[in-house]
C-alpha cells in the first residue's frame, strides 16, 4: 500500500510480500525480493500488478525503477509447477490469464521503466525486462537467457517479439534456440540492454536518469513513447498468440518429461541454478 | 549558385549565406557556417534547400557531403524563436511547411548523401543527420542529443522514426526521453551513426568514400537506395503527423514555459549550449 | 549421398563434387571446396541443393554448418559467366530459377542452419551466409563486401532485406553503395554476422553449438524459427523481385563494360580477388 508522505519527506514507502518500494519525489524505486530465488510465481506475479496499479494510480509517481534484493538473482524465471496461478494473477491487470499480455500492459503505461539488473535473469525474467522500457545491468554480475528452447517450449512472454527486433534475425535466433547463459557485455553487444555499467556505479547511474527523465513534462514523454510503441512494440495479437503457444507446449509429454529430469537434477533450486547452463545442454530425457 | 567548371578544372563553388560548396569531380562537398553557432533557422533552411535543388540538377553531381566549419557546433538545434518562418522555408522543397518532409524528401534524392559529424548535432540538427544516408563522427568532438523531452516537445522531424528503427525500442525511449547528451563513441555503439572515427583521419575517410561511391553507376545506386528506403524509411504520413503534433506542443504554456525559462539561462547562446546537459536537467518552470 | 551408418560409429558422409559433408550425431558439418576459388557457379548450387535435400530428408539430422576448406575464400560471390546456368540449377529447390528464392528456401528450412566463416565471402557469398540461421567468423581471416554496386547491380539475392533489417538504414546504405571489404570486427559491431572470435576458438565454439542446439527438441526450435521469420524475413515477393531486378541490371551496357573491364584486370581469378577493393574502386568503364 503506498503510504501518505508526512511533512519533512517526499519519500514514500509500498510494501508488500515479495517486493518494496521506496518514492523518492517523482520516482519509484521497486525492490524484488522473493526467496529462496526471486521465481516468478503467482506472489511474486501478484506483488508486480499491485505495484503497476498503485504507481499507476498516484499522479505523482513518473518513473518506476526495478530491481533485486538478491545480489545473484534478478528474476530466475517463471514457477513451472504454478504455471495456471501465476497466469491467473496475470489476469487481474491483463485482463486474461497471460504474462505476455501483462508485460505488454506495462509496456503501454504511461509511467517509464527502467530495469536495474543484477544477477540472473532467465526465461519469463528476460522477458520481464524487455517489457521495461529501458535495460542497463551490472557489467560483473548480470546473466541473461532464454532457457525456454532446452524444454521444448517456445518463449510465451514476448521475447520473441522484442529479441527478434531489439537484435536481428540472426543473433535472436542464437540466444532463442541456444538456451545459453550471456554475459553483460555480450548481452550489450546484442542490444539485448541499453548498456552494461560498472556495479560501482550502475545505482547512481539509473537514480540519476530516473530523476532527470521524471522532470520533464509528462504529456510530451506520453507521446514520444507512444509513437516508440507505434514502431517497436508488437501487436497484442502476437503477444496472445505466443502465450497460448508456450501453454500448449508447455503440455506435451516431451516438454513435462524434461521438466522432470530437470527438476531431478535441481532446476528451481537456487544452488543448481548458479550454473544452469551446463545441466540445460544435458538435459536429453532418461 | 553553382559556377561553371573552367577547363583548368572540375572544380566548381556554390556560395550560399550559411553554407559554402567545392565541388570536387562527382562529389560536392558543403559546408556549413551560420554564426554564431549554427542554429537551424530560416536561412540555413533556405540555404539547404538551394544546395539541394542546385545538386540535384546538376547531372555530374552524385555524392553531397555536409560538414561544419564550426568545430563545436554542426547543427545547434532549431531556432525556437522563428518556427513559422524557418517551416515556410522548407516548404520551398518539401511542398509544404515542415521540416520533416524537407528532411524526408533528402532521404529519397536521388544523391547519396554523407553526414561527417563534428561538434554538437542536437535536436533537429541530429534528424538533419539521421535523414542523410550516411553518417561518420569524429570521436573527440562529436556530442548528439534530442533534448526535446526537456521542453515537452516531441521530436518533430524524424528522430523518432528514425531512432526506433536504427537502435531498437529500449535505447530509442532512453535516447529520445533523456535529453541526455551522447559521445561518438556511445552514438556508435547505439547504432545512432554509421562509425566513430578519429578526428585526423574522418575527412580523408568520407573523401574517398565519396568518390568511390560516386564512381559506380548510378542506375544501379538508385534501385539500392529505393529499395533500402522501401524498408528503413517511415511513412510521409508519419513524419507529417509529428511535425504537425511537434508544433502543437510548442504551442502549450508548459513548453513555452520551459523554453522562456531556458533562455534566460542562456540556452541558444553559443557558451551556454557547449555543456548544455546539465541546463536541461535543472528547468523546472519557476 | 547421405551412407548409411554402420554398428561402431553415428558419423556419415556426404560426397559432393564441391561440397562435402560429416555427420556427428544429429549435426551435419558441411564443407565447400569449389576450386579455384569457391565460386557460386551451378556445380556449387547445385551441391547446395542435393545436400540441403539430402540433410532435410533424413529425420536425424537437426543442424547444418556451413564451412569452407579453401581457408582464403568460403564463396567468392557468383560467377557471372554462368548466371543463366546457377539459376537454373536454385530452381530444382526453389521451384523457380532464382538464387535468392533458393537462399530464403534454406532460410525457412526445418533444419537450423549455422555459416562458420573464414575467408572471403563476397556477393551472393555474403547473400548465402545472410540466408543462414546464424553466422560466426575468423577474427583474423573472414572478409564480407557486397561488391554489386560496383558493377551497376543491385544485390538480387536478399542482401538488401537482410543487412537494412540487420544493420539500419546508414549502415545497410554504406555496405551496399560502397562496394568495399569489411573485416570480421566490423561486420561483427554493424551486425552482419553473429559474433567474431579467434579463429583458434570458432571451430569448437560452432561445433558445441550446433551439438547444444540440436539436443534440444525439434517441435519448440520450429515454431520459434516460424516465428522469428515472420518478424524478421523478408517476404518471398521482395525476394523474387529482387533476383529479377539483379538479372535486368545484368543485361545493361554499362553493367557488362563493367564486368569485361574488371575480367581484364583479373576478376573471378584467385590472386586478384585475394586484395578486390582497390580493383572495383578504379572500375571506370575504359
Amino acid at each position: 500500500m503506498l503510504k501518505k508522505p508526512n511533512d519533512e519527506s517526499r519519500t514514500e514507502q509500498v510494501v508488500l510480500e515479495t517486493i518494496s518500494g521506496r518514492k523518492e519525489g517523482p520516482a519509484l524505486f521497486a525492490e524484488i525480493l522473493a526467496p529462496p530465488m526471486n521465481l516468478l510465481g503467482p506472489e511474486l506475479v501478484r506483488d508486480l500488478v499491485s505495484l503497476i496499479q498503485q504507481a499507476e494510480a498516484n499522479d505523482t509517481v513518473q518513473v518506476l525503477v526495478f530491481k533485486s534484493a538478491d545480489p545473484d538473482y534478478f528474476i530466475a524465471h517463471v514457477d513451472v509447477t504454478r504455471i495456471s496461478e501465476y497466469r491467473e494473477a496475470a489476469a487481474q491487470l491483463a485482463g486474461e490469464p497471460s504474462l505476455a499480455m501483462l508485460f505488454r500492459r506495462l509496456s503501454t503505461s504511461r509511467l517509464v521503466t527502467i530495469a536495474q539488473i543484477e544477477g540472473r535473469v532467465r526465461g519469463a525474467g528476460s522477458e520481464f525486462v524487455l517489457a521495461c522500457d529501458m535495460r542497463f545491468a551490472a557489467r560483473e554480475s548480470a546473466i541473461f537467457s532464454q532457457l525456454e528452447a532446452a524444454f521444448g517450449l517456445i518463449q510465451g512472454a514476448g521475447a520473441i517479439r522484442h529479441l527478434t527486433r531489439l537484435m536481428g534475425r540472426g543473433r535472436a535466433l542464437e540466444v532463442l534456440l541456444s538456451a545459453e547463459d550471456y554475459n553483460a557485455e555480450l548481452a550489450e553487444r546484442y542490444g539485448w540492454i541499453n548498456r552494461a555499467l560498472p556495479a560501482a556505479v550502475l545505482g547512481n547511474f539509473v537514480k540519476s536518469l530516473a530523476h532527470r527523465i521524471a522532470s520533464f513534462p509528462a504529456a510530451g514523454r506520453a507521446l514520444i513513447k507512444e509513437r516508440v510503441n507505434g514502431i517497436g512494440l508488437a501487436p497484442a495479437e502476437d503477444f496472445r498468440s505466443d502465450s497460448d503457444l508456450f501453454l500448449e507446449c508447455a503440455r506435451t509429454p516431451e516438454s513435462q518429461g524434461r521438466t522432470r529430469t530437470a527438476m531431478n537434477r535441481g532446476f528451481q533450486t537456487r544452488n543448481a541454478e548458479m550454473d544452469l547452463d551446463c545441466m540445460l545442454g544435458e538435459l536429453v530425457e532418461q
